[in-house]
Order: structure tokens, then sequence, then C-alpha cells
């Protein structure tokens, strides 16, 4: 079975799990996961402080569902799970279509959508609707059923790391926290977990590599307050994976600062993509968790590669952003850039040529040379020749490429060539 | 009666007066002025030293005229003032045509136009005519009656300051020296005594306002000599307000180092004009008082906001600069612009978030987090969230609402509940 | 006879010589040059390291032909001295015609053509020649005689200097190692030669001048070896002389680190242009000297002011490029562009406003302040204005010219006025 293959089974055996911040759904979502690569769960108990915030307590969900007064189940969440409003209290009594009708959510310009409503930190009951169908209901008496419980549990995150020679350290974020919500959450961990396979499977790493799948929001301000110092002193670049999961644009979401590494690395390799269709957001505070690591305490370089972005697309937190808009073969192909910007992190070395007084003969050093029958420099000179300029120790072979428009692959070579000529020191 | 008849009125009392850069006509437009806001006038003696400068002998003027062969008087400063060589010596003779032309002055190419001109420190007579009247002067003798006297008096200026809470200032200068000129002369100083009023008018004030009132250049000089220090200690922003009587478009000059506080807030508030017809111009040592203020040894962060800037329009310097050309209502939208730039100034504080790591629970903290009914972020949360990341000590909230695109007036009221709620410290 | 006429038969004599990186062609080369200024020639020995290099033996050349089966004279470097591959062994034998063939160096889509092919650090024997010639060459048996030898000889270089008032140092490199080549190298040494007969005929010069002429590469190599801790303190600016003699556009190629005071006067030198056709390259560590002086080491202000630059024109290193493609009145040009450089450098003096507190009165320093008569600032107060508020010891005149847009001539003039009135200091 080929990788696209195997996405789209564990897409749909993962589409009707109930998920929220906390609870059983993402426990099951995670162990799901771990069968691509094995994940390391945590646990954190409700009523941990966790920086600013505190874990909430966890969220049980028995059955939900409304009898109209013609006897019928409608906004079952054994249909949808999107019809309960996420982290709803329990609430058991016959109410008015009046008293009904304050608890509804609907979005009267998107009449056929049902709308992901949360509310995790202010208490109460709701159910969300298509519009559709909330303008037809009937007057007449309503018996709400919405067993649920907020126990004192735990929030589950998950942590996959892949070491390398080096304890420098490359990031990625996705978060599991979202039910039946398809390009703007399930596309995020099955990325991330194909990925996570994908480089388990390389030869050898440099780098090490760090995976994590919390719930957004509090589960990335959990993880910096298990791991926020680490992360601080090893992580080179990182980024967060989500909406993934359409044909849309390549976009890169900038971090923070706008010229880490992680900024760098993405650019470099959207200028390498043959069909340019690229798109750039510069950062916001909005949106996902990049925010949480990029905040002034943290700061880290962490960006955000997507397709088409969150809040971007009329589906976005409806019913319907459901497998209709996923294109599984487009989300191999994100795995794929998400591939290449790992491997020019692991190429991206930064070299000091030790006889920076002119230029060092080349002629001495054999297969860098050109020849005389080809009467011109190959491009295994020309790679040399830049580094020999700008191999300073301060440049590292991003900067060359972009300088040279050569490929970081040559470079690399050309560099550890020279490398093992003893032209060239190692600065990182 | 409103604002813009009463610009007006006093336009018209203004107009007729024989200003120089000493002398009665100053103190009596000083006189005017003061009506409106009481100036504190200062009288700097004939003969001191004001930096490289020295302050020159106070000109007396009692009548100036010509009479020509047929006895018919010309040239009568009690017609225009522009007549008279502004700062002339004294000189009563008869001379032929010939020996009067060269003491006259007029513009070829704008015949019926009496150009205004100066001889500060250059002893001579001489009188401005228009060059159609000029070419039609008949040969024969002319009576020339210059009644003027170069006396040890002084030099005349004003300063008007409102206190504030802190010590920081913002520093607005006009200049009083031009006879009878309407965009380039009157508009100043009307709309800078219109802007002291509003400004006295407000309920509070954090930033301490001072008003300039002196002749150009020399009035400049003097006045730096007397508080070159202070300003320097104090300024945050400063504006020279000249050229601002026509409805031409809205013209910034940016200071010296073109970045200080006084260029972003201007061009803030070019940003936020709901019709966008706005000019920039670069700073150059040219024109105006703004070149005293950014001098070396200053660098005072000073530029000016204009309507059609000085040497732009064609009746400049000459006798058709005058009410045809003035544009009253507009000159109140001017003075509007002028207030925005202080209510910006006022609203423009830096702070400091206290909890770095992460993002805080914003939901603890009442009036700032959106509701689950409304399903969207409120402005307030979203100016929160910038703030929260870009407070840092560094960023003014006009840097952030330059990055966010965020009212600095919303900006203000959500940074200033942050403070209250303990997460935001002063910087400032 | 004019100068003109004088480079075209300096272009004449030199063109038939066999150049190499060594030998007596060179000599011959630096002999003739040295009737238009007297060059200091310096020996270096073969085998003496310079840098990571090694002086190679010296190259000799007696004859070098080879009889076809015909008993025809073909490949004669006495015809075209760029049949012999340059550095070439040497070797006297009868060969087939395939094994001939695998000696020789032609290109098929530039038919007539015979490229012009080193060796010099790879020793191997052969023949350039068209493609055309080449495709018609019969079977049957080739007589090679290559008589050449490789000696205990020296590589050649020579210097001439120019003394001024301070040791701050303006370079000028050229290289004299191609045979018959006409704008890739021919133009390089006679438009360095000319325009140091030029320098030499100032009445006075402030900076010292510099020219060299050496081998391309080892002889770069060999005279930063020599030279290169001299270079470091006292050069200012420097250019490599290369492709000056066709009427291609005028092309910047910049220093290495494209904001060094080279590559700010060739900019200005640019723009002052009457004729606007201009063109620049960014810093690329390819082609000619200019990436010896720039490497890590030195980092020298070495740009490149030229026509068509080396690689970029069909007849780049091949017989085509001859006297058809020169123009020696454009590579007159060419010196007067570098002549103004040399001007604009004269003139980019340094100075401190030793009154910085306001603008100095003006009107008390003679021919400076505008007069009363003409109604308008000269385009010396202009300048002196702009001196007056940014000559700080920071900003050079070249910075002033490029803000105000005034000439560097008018600005030195006005500075050097303001200079004697004890207004400004030099800092330079």
């Amino acid at each position: 079975m080929n990788e696209v293959n195997e996405i789209e089974n564990m897409f749909d055996e993962l589409w009707p799990i109930l998920r929220s911040i906390t609870g059983d759904g993402v426990r099951k979502t995670h162990d799901i996961l771990s069968r691509i690569v094995p994940l390391t769960r945590y646990e954190i108990p409700s009523g941990t402080k966790v920086l600013d915030w505190t874990i909430p307590p966890e969220w049980v969900v028995r059955e939900a569902y409304v009898i109209n007064p013609d006897g019928r189940r409608i906004l079952d969440i054994a249909e949808n799970n999107l019809h309960l409003l996420n982290y709803s209290i329990p609430f058991q009594q016959t109410v008015s279509r009046e008293e009904l009708d304050q608890h509804l959510y609907s979005i009267p310009d998107k009449a056929n959508a049902i709308p992901y409503v949360i509310s995790y930190y202010n208490p109460t009951w709701g159910f969300c609707i298509s519009h559709k169908e909330r303008m037809q209901l009937p007057d007449g008496d309503y018996t709400v059923i919405i067993d649920t419980d907020h126990i004192q549990g735990s929030l589950t995150l998950s942590e996959f790391v892949l070491p390398g020679e080096t304890q420098q350290e490359v990031f990625f974020h996705t978060y599991t926290c979202h039910p039946s919500l398809a390009h703007n959450e399930l596309s995020g961990p099955l990325a991330a977990i194909f990925l996570a396979r994908r480089l388990s499977q390389l030869p050898n790493r440099r780098l090490t590599y760090r995976f994590v799948f919390t719930p957004e929001t509090i589960g990335a301000i959990a993880y910096l307050a298990m791991r926020g110092e680490e992360l601080r002193q090893n992580m080179i670049a990182g980024y967060v994976i989500t909406c993934v999961g359409d044909n849309g644009p390549l976009t890169y979401k900038y971090s923070r600062d706008g010229n880490t590494l992680a900024d760098r690395v993405a650019e470099y390799v959207f200028d390498q993509l043959e069909n340019g269709r690229v798109s750039y957001r510069p950062f916001d505070p909005y949106g996902s968790d990049q925010r949480q690591y990029c905040s002034q305490g943290y700061r880290l370089p962490v960006g955000s590669i997507m397709r088409t972005p969150y809040g971007e697309y009329p589906e976005y937190h409806t019913s319907l952003d459901n497998k209709n808009i996923m294109d599984f073969e487009a989300m191999a192909k994100t795995i794929d850039v998400y591939s290449k910007v790992v491997n020019t992190l692991e190429l991206n070395r930064t070299y000091k040529n030790t006889k920076p007084y002119g230029e060092p003969q080349l002629g001495k050093i054999k297969e860098i040379y050109y020849n005389t029958d080809t009467m011109h420099a190959s491009d295994i000179t020309l790679a040399a020749k830049w580094e020999i300029h700008f191999c300073d120790g301060e440049h590292d072979l991003l900067d060359i490429a972009n300088m040279s428009r050569l490929d970081i692959d040559l470079l690399y070579k050309v560099a550890e060539r020279l490398a093992s000529a003893g032209l060239f020191e190692h600065c990182d």
C-alpha cells in the first residue's frame, strides 16, 4: 500500500472520533497515530498550573441529542459530532423552542453548514446546527439530552524524538483537539506522523527531530511549561503543521522575527519548487500555536508551511471542512516539501576557509577544478569559488545558495570536498 | 461664531499690518493673537549675540512712496506694504527714472505680481513693483520718500506653554515676519493659535505642549539660544506650522533624520485620513525653520505638516499670495490633522508584558476575551494579542498600530485594560 | 597625434605578440607600454611560493605548426598565435589524424572561430582550430612540430605609482597574459597606460595612484604576496580595467561588499553620464582578478568598470575577439569615465561643521550668500546649506551629492570656501 492510500485510510479511521482539548477521543487518536511511529505520551492532570494557565477538567461525553416535538432525535452527536457545543456542560430538560434557540449556534450565510463552536472556559450548554435546519424547527417542546461530565482527569500530549548526531533540533508541532474536521485538523497530525516515519527511515541524521501532538493553545502552553527551556537551547528551526489537506497553493507564514533559519529555509525550498504557485503571510498573533512558541519569553524560530491557511476558505470551522475538500496526493506533496526543508537543514553547514588570502590553487584539489577539454568551469568549480569567497564562518550554505543561485546539495558536496582537502573547517 | 469664521475675521485684521523680523507690526500681530490664548512675550535687544548671529537693529517704518513725474503717489506702502523693500534704509531724494529703476524689483514672467523682497543684512533702499507697472513708468523725475529708521530696539518672540503630566514636550513653531502674505505667512500663526486653544480645552494632557511665534530664521535662532537645551531634553516631536492656508493636498516634510517620532506620527495620521490625497517631501535644508531645529547641534525631531509647500505655487512670495487663495474650511481641517497628531502622541504609550512566556490566559481578564456567541475574536481580542506579543518595552503603540493595522485608539484602550489587570507595565 | 590614434597604433603593435602568463611576449608587451609611462618591472622566479600558489616554469615558444598529409603547414602560430594550446609541452612526432584529433580544440557552434585554450598547470600538448577546418582535415599522417620549453625563468609584473599628497591610494589593475585577443585583453592594458599618462599630467594630486600590470590570477596572487599588506593599509578604492575595447554599454561590477567607496564613486559617475545606457552586475567570484583582491583575507574595495563584460559576447575567448570589434573612440570615452572617477575621488573630502548649533550666519561669508537682486538662493547657497547640515565628520561629499543631487565639483568648491572661512574642519 502506498503512502497516499495509507494516509487516506488513517484519515477515515480518525474522522468519526469526537476530539476536544482533553478526553478519550484524543487518546484514541494518539493510539492510532502511534501505529506509524511510536509516540511517547504524557498526561498532565487537571488543575496543574502551566505558565499562566491551568489544565481544565477532562471532558467526558456519553451522548447528546434533542428530541423534537414529533418525538424524533435531532442534533445527535452520533450523526455529526460537531452538533454538540465543544466542552458543553450536562443538561437534561424539556424546553420550549424559544429557550432551545438561545442555545443554538448557526451561520445565516452558510445555511447548510454546522459550525464548530467551543466553550472551554465559560461553562454553558449548546448545540450547533445548520441555519437551514434551525429555521425549520417547529414550535413545541424539545427534550434536551446532554450527558457529559467534567472530571478530574488529564490533558494528553505526545512526543516523538529522532535523535541525531547533534543536539541541534528541528521541531514540528501539530494539534489534535478538533472533532470531525478535515483540512483544519486531521491533515496536520496525519502529515506530521507520516513525515516522522520518513525521517525515521533516513540512513543518518545530523540533526535531532522532535514532533509534538497536543491540543491547540492549552496543549502548546503545557508543552512549553514542560520543555520550553530545552527548546530554547536546542531548536534551530520549527514549524506548525496545520491546514495541509487541500490542494491550495503552498503558503508560508513567517515566525515572529521573520528572518530566522525556519523562515530562510522555507523561502529557499519554496524558491526551488518547479511550479512556483506559492504564497507568503507575515507573522500575526492569531491562529494556531506558532504564537505560543513565538511569544516574547521564548521567541522560538517557528513558522508554518500550509496549503490554504485557516480562516481563508469558506468551509473553515464548519461541517463542510470534510473529506470533500481533501486531496491526499497534494498532502503527500506537502510532506515532500517538509522533507526538502529537512534535507536543506541537514546540508546547511557553516564553514571557514582556512586560506583566505587570494584564491587557493584549486587545481591541486582533485575533482574540484575544471579540465581543459570542456573549456568551461564546471558547476563544481563555480560552487567552490563562491564558497572560497563567502565561507567565512558567518555565512551558512543557505546564504551562499541565495547569492549564487546554486543548489545547496551541490554546495554541500563541494564544501565537504574542500573540508576533506583541509581547506575548510566546520564552524557548527 | 464658529472657528472657521473666527479664523477668517482674524485673518482680515492681521492682513494689512506691515510685519518684518522686528518692529511694531510684529508686536501688534502678537497682541491680536493673544486674544485667543495668552502669549508670553520676550524682547531680545538689538545687538544681542544669539548663537552665530546678532539681533539686528529694529526697523521703524513711517511712510514710503514715490511721487511720479505727473505728481501722483505710486508704490505707496499705504496701498500695499509689499511695495517697500523689507528693511529698506531711509531715502528721500528726487531721482531720474533710470536711477529709480536700479532700485526696483519685479518679476518679468509674473507681470501683475508685486514681489516680496527683503534685505535684512545688506543695507540698501528699494521698491517692489509689478512688472507691468514698471514697464509703463514714464521718463522724468521721481521723488522718493522712504521714511524709515534702524534703531536700537528689540526682536519680539512669543511662547505659549500648556503643561501636561510629564515634561515630555510636543513643539509647534510658526513665524510672524512676512508683511501682507496669506498662505505663506498668516495661515501659520492663525492655525497655531487656534490649535493652541483647542489643546488648552482638552480635559487632561499627558504631554506638555509648546507653541512659539518668532520671525523666521533669526527668530528661531534666538529662540534656540534661549531654550535649545531645554528643547533637546524634553521634545519628543515638533512641527513647523506654515503654508496651511490653501486647499492643496496635505504634505509632510520629514525631519532631518526621517524616522523620528514626529515623522512616524505624521505618517500614521496621514494613513488614517479617509481621503488619501497626501504627499511627502524628504528633508532638505531649504525653507522655513525646520532647518534650525534640525541643525546638527540640536537635531530635534521637527517636521512640517503643510498644504501646498513654499516655493511650489506660482503666487509664492508675491502680492498674489492673498486671501483669494485661502480656504478657511480647509484650514480648519488642517487643524484637525494637527489635533489627530496630538491625540496620537497622547495615546502612544510604551508597555511591557510581564507574562512573556506563552500567551497569558486572556479569558481571565474581563472584557478582553471573545465570547462564544459571536464565534469570532473581537477587535479587542485582536488588539490584546498584538500587544501581548509586541509590548516588550521596545515597541510603542505606534509600531503596533503599523504592524497590526489596528487603530491606536483601540490599542491604547486595550493596553490600559491589560495594565489595570496587572499584565502590562508602563515603560515611559 | 591624438590619443585615439596613439591607442590604435599601440594596439596594432601589441596585437601579434604571443603572450602567456610568463615569457618574453609579456616582457615585450611591458616594454612597449613603458613608452607611455615608465613601468617598474619585477621578475618573480619560477618556483617562488606566492600565497597558496607556486610561480610556474617560464614558457618558451620557438615554433609550432603541423604538416598535413599534403605536406602543407597548418595551425601555424606564425599565422595566428591562438593555434597553440597555451603552455603546451613540446612535441615532435608524426601522428595519425585520429591521434591528432584528440589534441585539437574547437567550438562546433562557432565554426569559424579558433578558441583560446590554456593548460597552465596540467602538462599536455594541443592545437586550437576552427571547427570548420577541423571537419575538413583529411585522413593521413600529420607531423606535429611544437618546439616549446618550460624553463626555470620568472613571472613578469609591472607597477606604476603616482605619489600624491597623502598615502591614501587608488588602485588600477589590468592583465597582460592573453595572446592575440582584443576586447578581452589588449583593451585593458591600453586603457590603463593611457589613463596613467593622463593622471601623471594632472597639476596636483591629493591621492596616490597605483597601476599594476600582471598575468591574470597567478599574477594578481603574486602581486598580493608582494604588496597585499600595503594595499590593505592604503587602498581607498580600486578597479580592474578589462573589457574596455568595444562600444557596449558601460557596465559596473561591484566589489565583494557592494557598498565600498569604489562602488559609490562608480554609481555616482554613472549617474552623471549624459547618455544613461549603463548596466550593473553584482559581485560574483568568477572572471578576472577582482576576486583575488576581494578575497576574504584582503577584502579590498575593488570593482570593475567595463564595456561588454567577459563571457557576455559571442566572440569571447576566440579568434573573433579581434580588431573588428574594437572601437577606439569608445575606449577614449571609457578612459574619460575612469578620469571622472579619479576626479570624484580627489574631491570627495569629509568635513565637520564647527558651528553646529543652528545655521551659521552665511551672510557674513563672502561669496556664499545670495544677493537681493536675484531674489533666489544660488546653487552656492544651496550647497552651503546641505553641507552645513550634513558635514558632520561622518558623511563625505559623495553622500551629500547623493542626497542633494548637487555636483560634487560644486560641493567641493563651496566646502573649501567654508573651510577657508574657518567654519569647516577637514576630517580626512
